[in-house]
């Protein structure tokens, strides 16, 4: 029995199947086959595929083990749309995703109609593993709505005709936000990870556990664009002092002068984002940034980054609905101009680096079979970020959620909050 | 004026205009707009690029100029869908061209309608120094038809669904062709090159010269893939003995072990081509081979490649429509067990490499302004084909025609001619 | 005033400044121009580098600032011979150090001895702040010792006459040691970092903090060759359900199938060693393992890598002089049959790794100026490794201490001990 | 029977043996062990490899089959200084050449001694076959003579000291040469090839045969350093309408603006030789240029390359000591302001780039055996150079001799010759 965990109130799954599987269709209603099919970078997989594999997950993690009779719709799908379960077999290339122009996106639609009747049919008779299974499969998807989102995204930048997904207007002029103010930490042994409260929680949330924290301030809000330009206006990304080794030696081979998708022109900076090229609104939260960036300006701004332990500290009396999710096209949004009394914004907006390396909480087990692979065995090289994004779905996101990727990757709706120790 | 030349003949040029321009639909008929949209390699072009590239060489070279008024489909497509013409200013980089999901196949039809129609509206009134660039434009279109299928055959190769673009049953059973007979060719001095009698030459196809011929003789027919298998049974492929250096380091460093798209199934080779995977046909020429790979067998074989110059000469009286060309989905298809009194499937069936470095004829001159990069500046590194394929337009090929690839290359209908010294 | 500490009893320096630069030119006495001259691999540095490098810092750091009318041996030498410092200006780039032929062996033998005249007579006169660099220069000459050693090791592994710099004879026979006894740790706060107690401490090991230990014990003694022969005969590298994701990507990529420099004869395993290629010796500690390597036999044995804090909480009650360290050419050497009531070889034979991600301590501040340089921007993608290997000076490890490499790494005298929960 | 072929009055070998062994040996004379031992590039080898390699060359080929009871000197050293003949087993990769710190200059000095003192006892009691072979030895260890020096060139330009080999005042100011002379070609059949009336010529010199040419001119000097700057100034390097495809591609990803080992300083352009970094002399030919640099300088200059017919029918009455060869530290050294009245300096200086591929002699037949590799299995993708070099040892070059690089590379002493048509 998976260790990923689902709350008794979850229990009639069916409308939140149904929600979620609609909403992955919503997401690539403006995408043609072909922006549906090609992959932009390694990194990145194409829109198909991320509908594709979400649906094999159900069929191969659900359907073959708890559904009678189940029928797969292509028995060569298992090796297309496996992503990386060395226990399920062999699989395609994830570099060469982009090049299966077949299936197409209207075969991968009639895939996920084929998938969704049968487990709509055979949910109601599933026994508790098997719902838990759903339950995952579920948030497996909600992660790969983001990836969708911030894949396309990327595929649409590097096109010189930089088409939109979204129309939007231009941000309406918005006041900045005033200066930081540090919100002072808990201190000495707290509990962290998983607390069985919510709904479900993946295996590397747990166990629970307690951390020592050590005397510590968080910043009210993340960092702001225009904080950024002073940063880049005072030569941040020109002196090594600021920067990790790691960070430096990127910087020069790559040429980085600005966050991810940002353009210098006569008028000013310039962004790419869903709606499409915009002015850089200074009062936004900066994003699309890598650990080394945010790392860099901590160190300029004379701070640093939070750990996980004490950002999850911070977070645990913060509502997760607070900042800006999934709800618009323009992300991340200004900011208000919040009062700074307390933490702001933990929730949504980006996914604030922390400082944390990814590694396994004390105790912990990864689940069983393929499905343990889920987690576990990245947890090497990469850093923990915290809090989800505008790109987030909505009820996804928690306190103990640890998110994760490798330090120089800033595709992903990334930015900063700052901390400092008292 | 340039030099690529066009017959007085030609001069009715619009019914060729729209048969050549409703060829390359055509051929794109069966594609999805993913199909049209990925690049399976730096070498292949998206077929939708095809359709789009050849329409920009109309609107850049002739109607930018002669044609008043023309206002231009989308002035970002100049951007676009330049190859590599320098003097038409930057462009988007090759290898990027996959990335292009906008514009999508559809909005490409309508921008060749666009040109279709001014074109046709303006040729009436053009000039003869139009008029050729019209010419050459068609002929132009014709390279990019074969291209076109090259490609797709390419991407949908490495699909593990290989999906057919055509239809057919497997070959028919055919009677292997008899032993090569050898044809002897003429000596001394003979001319070479654009004679003025065909309906065009491109540029590097002139001008005629003289060109000294030693004492030869050509196999009447191309190298079968029956003595293909022999050569591998042989271990061709293990004994560097029998390879250029250059040749030896890229079979070891790809793994080299059989001609491009073939396969060892426990039945025997197959290959895939654009009617599928089908058995490999041991009566048809062989296929899909680099230059290294038809040295190698030619020294295995105790013979040579030709030079250019003794194809040409021995292909002179031999009519360009011998072989099979453009007209239907086997590619190439098996080999009359011909007689061996003659030359035979000199043009048609398969691109024969030849041993002659693609170098400038005594007396080139390329075209003058950005026209006159098509040919000339290719002249380093590769080799010379002659004779056409069974993806070769009806009407576009002749004796003198230079086609050229590197020597690895081998996604091309590519085959060989042996030769021998006398 | 830099934060790397000395002790008082440490301030008579001149006999240790003699004996830790005579041990360096002891150790590459046994080497031509042409073997301290060559790079074999970007994260190898030429024997002469390092000579040279060593003998940079004190002129960088101490002598210029702090000895009167210092006259630079080669002022080309401050291009040539920074590592990393980029507060020091351009340098020459690492890759391209093995392409130095001059100046020769002898030249930076000249270049040493200059440095050392001309420090012996300026310390006196130094203050502390001087005598603290000189400190930190001594302890930065003892890691380029151990790099010497494992860097010409790794030359002369490539080289197919595989020469040996020392010799020695086969290992006697030893007795296997017994199995693994468990030895529980400490639980709950400890305290954790330099304690100001031992002579000298680099500025990551501080500051003193406390660490939450949870239940758990430490294996007695680390795993050996006999034991890691078993996980390779039991299909270790070949299961991917041992392996860390980036873990087995470079197994893959790298074909990875034993430790570094082992090779399977017919007679069995054997390995090369600065003593050249001999047996693997059964009862001796495994080396030459990666972190990732690492992680999987611990995954495979049913435990786990300890923290850092867990190894370091463990060492501190252990004489760090208890193992194997710089003292003879068989590297590492057997283990003794230990009975297994306390915790063995903590200190030498081989660095272990632990699951540690090398990030600052809680409160950790940078020396000032470029010394600052000297640990802190590496805190990235690197893991940590204590106590020491047999190529580690005596004199230069402590329970404290804090090594760091990037997983994949082996080419360092590298194993592991294993841990688990309790 | 080897085709390389030898005239009678060569056979007295010794003391040609001796003199061509001594000269290696003292090229080498100024080489520390380091300097011997490292590789600079892949194209490279190191200068101890040279020396030994063509040791390897008379003992395999030679000593082995020719001389009763010779030992190997180290059996291991088949293995380690093998180039490329396949024919004759494994062999080290090249690549690694430069790691070989071992075994050392000087025991590659004691292996010289002993192939020698074989070699000139068992020779006089050698056949024919066996001569024949050691007069091929000896012009292939003049080639590693000149490969030596290149070679030692290009690892002094990396290292920022920038030794010389040898010592060499400022070149004298020098008169530049007059413009060019045209100086008319033989036209129609000509006679081109190894006409067995030197003492030696290669296999691929053969056979002697019939080519047509057609009306040209050659200058009558090479293009001087002058002229060079006139086409640097003039835009050369940055106007793609000059160059060849695949040499813009790779003046763009290198970042070309002048011919290798020239630097742009504030008091004009320098270049490195073996004498060390010098001014720029402008009445010295152009050397370290590549063929597309010469390609391109040609069209600039509205002319073209000869091709090596031209070239070869043109210097069939020049006699082969007229240039500056390995006579000097200046290399090459300034032109005389000669007359133009015929062709000059036809031999060394610098090797012509010609505009042909090198591609096989009508009616070639590669040398049988191993040493049949020699020449043959290099003709593609490679362009013919003629006439030697100053660093070419006397009686080495003749007209028939074919040199051959790659199109892009330039670390011979390569310069050009213009031609047109007439």
């Amino acid at each position: 029995m998976a260790k990923s965990r689902m709350a008794p109130g979850e229990e009639d799954l069916a409308p939140r199947y149904r929600d979620v599987r609609a909403l992955s269709e919503a997401l690539a209603a403006g995408l043609s086959d072909a922006d549906a099919t090609v992959q932009s970078m390694a990194d990145a997989s194409p829109a198909k595929w991320h509908l594709a594999h979400s649906s094999w997950f159900f069929e191969t993690f659900v359907l073959r083990d708890h559904a009678a009779d189940y029928q797969p719709f292509d028995p060569r799908f298992a090796y297309l749309f496996n992503s990386y379960y060395e226990g399920e077999g062999p699989r395609h290339a994830r570099p060469l995703r982009g090049l299966l122009t077949r299936p197409s996106l209207d075969d991968i639609l009639r895939y996920r109609a084929h998938v969704d009747a049968a487990l709509l049919a055979a949910l109601p008779d599933m026994g508790a593993q098997a719902q838990t299974l759903v339950a995952l499969g579920l948030h497996h998807e909600q992660q790969h709505q983001e990836l969708l989102l911030t894949d396309i995204q990327h595929l649409f930048s590097i096109n010189p005709l930089e088409p939109a997904l979204f129309d939007a207007p231009n941000d309406m002029p918005a006041a900045l936000p005033g200066p930081i103010h540090w919100i002072e930490g808990r201190q000495g042994l707290v509990e962290i990870g998983d607390d069985g409260r919510t709904d479900f929680a993946f295996d590397c949330e747990g166990p629970r556990h307690k951390a020592l924290l050590h005397p510590h301030a968080l910043a009210h809000r993340p960092v702001t664009n225009a904080e950024w330009i002073s940063f880049i206006d005072d030569g941040g990304y020109r002196d090594p002092a600021h920067w990790l080794s790691d960070g430096w030696a990127w910087v020069q081979a790559e040429g980085i002068e600005a966050p991810l998708y940002w353009r210098h022109e006569p008028q000013g900076w310039t962004r790419f984002g869903l709606d499409g090229r915009k002015p850089v609104n200074p009062a936004a939260p900066v994003c699309h940034i890598s650990l080394y960036e945010a790392d860099a300006y901590a160190r300029w701004a004379g701070a640093r980054l939070p750990t996980e332990e004490e950002w999850e500290s911070g977070a645990q009396n913060v509502a997760p609905i607070s900042g800006n999710q999934l709800d618009g096209p323009t992300c991340p949004r200004p900011q208000a101009t919040d009062g700074g009394a307390a933490l702001t914004r933990m929730f949504g907006d980006v996914w604030e680096w922390t400082g944390s390396a990814y590694r396994p909480y004390p105790g912990f087990q990864a689940d069983e079979g393929a499905v343990g692979e889920y987690n576990g065995k990245f947890m090497s090289g990469q850093f923990v970020l915290k809090g989800g994004s505008c790109a987030t779905p909505r009820g996804h996101v928690r306190a103990s959620y640890r998110n994760f990727f490798y330090p120089h990757q800033r595709w992903q709706f990334t930015g900063l909050r700052l901390a400092k120790d008292l």
